[in-house]
């Protein structure tokens, strides 16, 4: 069937079915109550906001990818493209001089214009959290631990998170000398992983060999080895700071009882401009993109008033479902309750009284035959179907159909649990 | 302070701090929860749609309140100003062929354009539900029901819901014979409550008398006598079958046990085209507003494809709390988890334990003397501070400071509730 414009929805958007939508509202929740369990609470943002505080946060190259629309009195607005930097101004401005540290959630969606080629989602909805107002490695750890029971207080047994820090690179960069653009064009390469590109693209230049050797060995700085091999790599006392940074981290994620899920990798490249320190990204074997993003700004806040050193993270919800978070959604009324013969009135109330006892009970509206009711509330996997008739009524589940009374009915203790419940 | 424009959010829109956030989400799962329990399930669709799909569905005069903006490839997207036209978009094409009745719930942002003068707002949070493929008064009673039933798990106490019919005015209307524009000045003069200006309209004019009479006695049709002098007023044979409805529902809501929250108000008039049937709003004597609205819609559907009867209703959850529902808010941690002397790794797992007992820690991660973060704490409301030194550990709440060890802490049962825990 050929779609009219009318019928369809923008490419990159998603209409998501009842049991989407509660396998995506239930990864939500789980998270933010594992946030809240860490002293995180929520805040809520709008969706637009003016392209200047987003042009602000993030810096040159912010407005290629965000949906922009002018408002009636000539301004424009934005729909955020993340969470970090609408929290970052909020802290600096409503939030000023508030006890810290802060422990702020997020839940809301998120919007990306540009192409949506390959599945690329231009809205998708994020949950993240920020800790506001330190800058211990202390706080670093508690926000990478805290990604770590995120992904698994959503549902997920297999993934890991990766560990870097802008540092490191920004060291390596350093010593390379290169023109901004070549830099740039270097950061491009390594945020796509293509070290064969960097590899041609570095062959025969004059940069400094040292830094070479260190940028081209980067994807081999991950897991256990990476701190050691990176130590010898780059010997610049800020350098050798970041390599001490991690370190200690990873003693910390140990304490936490995460280390074994988070391992070091330098090669991280982020998307956002605004990171200040470590980098960290969640993945799983079943998705080649990351669940999770985040890591240390500790400029960014500064940005939009009084500075605070600042790190978080943010997840993507719909790629933890694609992960197999949340499981399956399995789901079906308790009972449908249906009348005939002047019992309209006690159905309802019947309906009325059940729900009391927090079962659902969805009741028949369409004035059809009992026998088309009850196959199709079985079909449908409901615990059972039940036709009220003044004041008497009859139970149908898989077990076959039966008579009760109305006051059999009204009778029921608080159960709860589709076909386990026996009127 | 004078702020600059990248430190503000635009008229009309809010930033929410955690209270308040809390309360907004609080409301909106308990109306979603009862939604459940009535058997509606929750879905999502894109919060931008192509232009034409919110104009087609709710006709001419649309667009003027929308935020637009032009995509990538030119296209025109809008913000959605509500939820019942993408809904029936989704039920007429991705749902088409579902089992029915379909009962559909949503929770979302939607935005209106325009002007914010006084206070009104151009983004806020709806949540509500829509019963798709009956054209019972069952149906509708369910509706109606699970409206006042919604506002009473939301919490709050006083609230009435004012039923009126599209139908009633609709054949006085008819019996007036006015032009096109001068109908269009009357149902605005309706909507503003207008009944001086509309008096005013009508004196003098050609309209036959009796329809007049019956439109200027629309504000006194509110109450338990409304339907008796409706049927006297309009004698019609499709107005006799509005008030016969009417009549039918108020008796179905009576058995629903919600019959007297609900009153009869024949002048409402709703602010979209789409309603077919009865209309309804909830109000509290604290807003001059409406806090939900809904009523019948049995077109808009069909516009988008196949057509099915529906009926549903959307709750303005920001309404809903400054009438006083969700209550406050009232949030500290359980704990705050400090240390000294060798036992930072002890004290991340006493963290991680407590947690596990769904206690809600927070860690100090400003590296600051034990004085300060135990005042801190407490004064933020926490059950106690906590500081672990080696093996032994340091408990301080309102009855003062005492010596424990870190295996006390770690044999906590799983209590919970701030300043009754006590390790």
């Amino acid at each position: 069937m050929l779609l009219e414009r009318w019928q369809q929805i923008p490419p990159g958007m998603r209409d998501l079915l009842p049991d989407e939508t509660a396998r995506v509202r239930a990864v939500s929740d789980r998270i933010l109550r594992q946030m809240a369990r860490w002293g995180y609470r929520e805040v809520t943002t709008p969706t637009l906001e003016y392209l200047e505080v987003l042009v602000h946060g993030e810096g040159a190259g912010a407005g290629d990818r965000l949906f922009k629309l002018v408002d009636r009195r000539g301004e424009v607005l934005a729909l955020r493209p993340e969470m970090t930097t609408p929290v970052a101004r909020l802290v600096a401005t409503r939030l000023a001089g508030e006890p810290l540290p802060m422990r702020l959630a997020y839940a809301g969606q998120v919007f990306r214009g540009g192409e949506s080629g390959s599945g690329r989602l231009r809205e998708f909805p994020q949950v993240g959290c920020e800790l506001i107002g330190s800058r211990t490695p202390e706080a670093d750890a508690e926000i990478v631990a805290l990604a770590v029971e995120s992904l698994a207080a959503a549902g997920l047994e297999q993934f890991s998170v990766s560990l870097g820090h802008v540092g490191f690179l920004r060291e390596i960069l350093a010593g390379l000398r290169l023109p901004e653009e070549e830099e740039a064009a270097v950061r491009a390469l390594l945020y796509q992983k293509d070290f064969v590109g960097l590899r041609s693209l570095l062959e025969g230049h004059r940069a400094e060999p040292k830094s070479v050797r260190a940028l081209l060995a980067l994807p081999a700085l991950r897991g256990p080895a990476a701190i050691t091999e990176a130590r010898r790599l780059v010997d610049t006392p800020d350098g050798q700071n970041v390599v001490r940074d991690l370190s200690e981290l990873q003693g910390m994620l140990d304490a936490y009882g995460v280390g074994g899920a988070v391992t070091v990798d330098l090669s991280i490249i982020r998307d956002f401009d605004y990171y200040t320190g470590i980098v960290f990204e969640g993945h799983t074997t079943a998705l080649g993109l990351p669940l999770l993003g985040g890591g240390r700004y500790d400029r960014l806040v500064g940005r939009f008033g009084a500075g605070q050193p600042a790190t978080g993270f943010a997840v993507r919800v719909e790629r933890v479902l694609a992960s197999g978070g949340a499981g399956k959604d399995t789901w079906a009324p308790d009972a449908v309750v249906a009348f005939a013969d002047g019992g309209r009135d006690a159905a309802l109330a019947c309906a009325r009284d059940l729900r009391a006892r927090a079962l659902v009970v969805a009741v028949d509206v369409l004035d059809r035959p009992w026998e088309d009711v009850a196959r199709d509330a079985l079909a449908r996997g409901a615990g059972c179907a039940i036709l009220v008739r003044g004041r008497s009524a009859v139970v149908r589940d898989s077990d076959g159909e039966r008579e009760v009374t109305v006051a059999d009915l009204g009778s029921l203790g608080p159960v709860r649990g589709g076909a386990s419940w026996r009127p």
